[in-house]
């Protein structure tokens, strides 16, 4: 007898090869669909394997399972980040935003879900993770700007700005990812120029970066 | 025997009046607390009642009394937005963000838990009051603006710009409530037009509206 074409083989694999199986199945699952609507079986089938391996290797259930999808969907997100510290700083930026937009688009309900809140998985640890990506996001881009001790008036001002980032991917997700992305970015690299620009009027940090680092580029 | 002083001596009430008590005694326990540390407890001793008492009007218990106690909040920051359409528009929004900081002000911890998410007390319902707010925000900019139709691009600035001002709320409320709130209102305000700005450059009706209502002020 063969196995059912639609569910794939059971395989042996070791443990750290099962576990990351499962595990990928999982954050496939959790991208596409609000984590209400994906059950452990679900995640079972995915892999191809019985509702108790995925006990075996999560006890902790659906909760143990999302909050590791959740991990391993932050270290994806941070490595959108990550973007050499050469040339003109605009371009950079954009190039980080073109791959977190690209993230975004390949975790679209599983996206919305996370940041909308009031999901049944959502914790303080949830929460926890997602703080982290931002504080990555935010130091990430005041190292590009060379920036070592920002003040209080540049640091709201870079945190609104990566706020103001994902509400606009939520609203592109909402609106059948309108504009197309291209347009999207550079009207957010925009916005990010625009929002130092008025910070600078208050304050001499921001306004000698906005003399210095960013007067070439714009 | 005299009842001891600190806590408000029992008095027999109505049954509106009672509950408006127990939510009045509520709204200020979670205004300044974060929900997991207010117990049904607390809201007996602060309304001066016994915890059974507390439990006929609510059934629900804490959950209850917290969305009770939500939507009073959300009814009064509502209240907020609203400003007579007449004279300048800036100073209008200015006014309205005033109002707008205050609040935040008098309900610090408590608005900070809510808006950080993966509270014990977070569910889609309390997400939907939240985001009721967001929505009646956006649509005073959008009345005051005078815009009954507004495309995608300058919804999604208005949202932007929405989600920034509650960023810098948070952010405002971590740093000891500094700059003061208004230098904070007046920034605001910049980083709106700002914002308007950019998008005017991509958006032919942002353009228009940056040209008539908002180049006289600015």
């Amino acid at each position: 007898m063969t196995p059912p074409a639609a569910s794939p083989a059971y395989r042996r694999l070791g443990v750290e090869e099962r576990r990351s199986q499962l595990l990928d199945a999982a954050l496939n699952l959790f991208a596409h669909r609000a984590p209400e609507d994906v059950s452990l079986d679900d995640v079972a089938e995915a892999a191809g394997v019985s509702r108790p391996l995925v006990y075996r290797y999560f006890p902790g259930g659906k909760q143990q399972l999302y909050e590791a999808a959740l991990r391993s969907a932050a270290e994806e997100l941070r490595q959108c980040f990550d973007e050499p510290r050469e040339g003109p700083l605009l371009p950079r930026l954009g190039r980080a935003l073109d791959r977190y937009l690209t993230f975004v688009d390949e975790h679209d309900a599983g996206f919305t879900a996370l940041l909308q809140g009031g999901s049944v998985v959502e914790t303080s640890r949830t929460t926890a993770i997602v703080d982290g990506v931002r504080r990555a996001a935010a130091e990430h881009i005041m190292s590009h700007l060379e920036i070592t001790g920002p003040g209080p008036r540049l640091r709201m001002t870079v945190r609104m700005w990566i706020t103001a980032v994902e509400a606009a991917s939520l609203i592109w997700l909402d609106e059948d990812k309108q504009p197309p992305a291209d347009e999207l970015r550079d009207w957010l690299v925009e916005q990010f120029v625009a929002l130092l620009t008025v910070t600078a009027r208050r304050d001499a940090q921001t306004a000698e970066l906005v003399r210095g680092a960013l007067a070439a580029e714009t």
